[in-house]
């Protein structure tokens, strides 16, 4: 991170021992000592408009759009331009990221790289992801700042971030126990699939509040009614 | 270089106990067990057109041209094409290439780093040199950018139709309507809102009818509150 002029880095729910050892280590970054911790990863990407996880993909069926990595540049970049807020997220070195934490993503990146040997230590592929933003975003944007001003002319509005969504999440959640709309046993499956929803959807901030509106007087209106109707 | 389809490795005077054991080991990559051993840097890039050196450059004043690392994928490119044979030079993790290493390569290969951290962990280095030639010469012909486009128009799938959107603005409002959403007076301004807000999520066909489910659950649930509540 700090070869590719990375600052923000969130750590969620790290092994203590080991994570405050670095921290603290003699010549230790500026940007381990800063770094945020959360417990979940729903916290480290509150403020995020655009959440790229990143993994192999060889294993399971992706619900989001996959984006190789050389592609990613112009996204992040657009996003920027209006105003966003852009996370990768990378999961472990054993066991990459969860099905539950990929449904906090918008796209999922891949590296490109050869079948035989998909598999990447999680340090190179930082590296190789931290590099190909540097080169080709913020090098960019310093050389021609004429195309970033240009963006900003014709990108819309950014999407809500998560914390936004989450809560909205919350309230739809509620209104769908409330008005019966499935059985307890498919409460877990819900949660999954509205969170995807809402990030297919990215409402802009303004329209997550309405809906959220919206939600809160239907929940409101729905305690109203006899129990056992 | 498993990860992107390098196979040539050639290890110059290696320090023999560990290069034995990592060669050995069970499960060693094919590329470890058939890389070849040389002496010297000279004998192992003999064969070789166009020898590129890698490392920090912020120590010396280089005697050859520096390429950045985004610039080097069409030398290359132009190399193999020819015929010729291009070797990419690491130093040690310690101390980098020596001014004498220096002398066997044509160019040095400068990767853009931050000037505040310019050293890379050697691994992250290899790698970020390898991922720029496979995405950049050797996958460009697989390229495909769709999937990058793809995800800018929501997620791949197109939005529902017109008619799609009015039917769940519809539902939408009659909800709107049994929760005592807003006053009658208001019904025409927040029908146009909700139409607008429905083009703006640009749901897909399959996302429309998700939502119009559960607003019929919920609807059909408000119309059991008594009246007067």
């Amino acid at each position: 991170m700090a070869n590719f002029g990375f600052r923000r880095l969130a750590v969620v729910a790290p092994y203590a021992p080991p994570w405050r050892e670095a921290r603290s280590a003699v010549g230790a970054p500026e940007l381990l000592a800063s770094a945020a911790e959360t417990g979940t990863l729903a916290e480290a990407v509150a403020g995020c408009t655009l959440v790229a996880g990143t993994g192999t993909l060889t294993y399971r069926k992706p619900e989001q759009p996959v984006v190789p990595l050389p592609d990613l540049g112009p996204l992040v970049e657009r996003e920027l331009a209006r105003g966003g807020r852009v996370a990768l997220v990378f999961g472990s070195e054993k066991h990459g990221l969860t099905r539950d934490d990929l449904s906090y993503c918008h796209l999922l990146v891949e590296i490109p790289t050869d079948p035989r040997q998909p598999s990447m230590n999680l340090g190179q592929a930082v590296a190789v992801c931290l590099y190909e933003l540097a080169a080709r975003v913020f090098r960019q944007a310093n050389a021609a700042p004429e195309a970033a001003a240009e963006f900003e002319a014709t990108a819309g509005v950014p999407a809500a971030p998560s914390r936004t969504l989450d809560r909205l999440a919350g309230v739809v959640e509620e209104t769908m126990i409330a008005a019966g709309y499935s059985p307890s046993s498919m409460q877990a499956a819900n949660r999954h699939d509205l969170r995807l929803l809402l990030r297919r959807l990215a409402p802009a901030e303004r329209d997550s509040r309405r809906i959220l509106g919206l939600f809160r007087r239907i929940l409101w209106r729905l305690k109203r009614v006899p129990k056992g109707r």
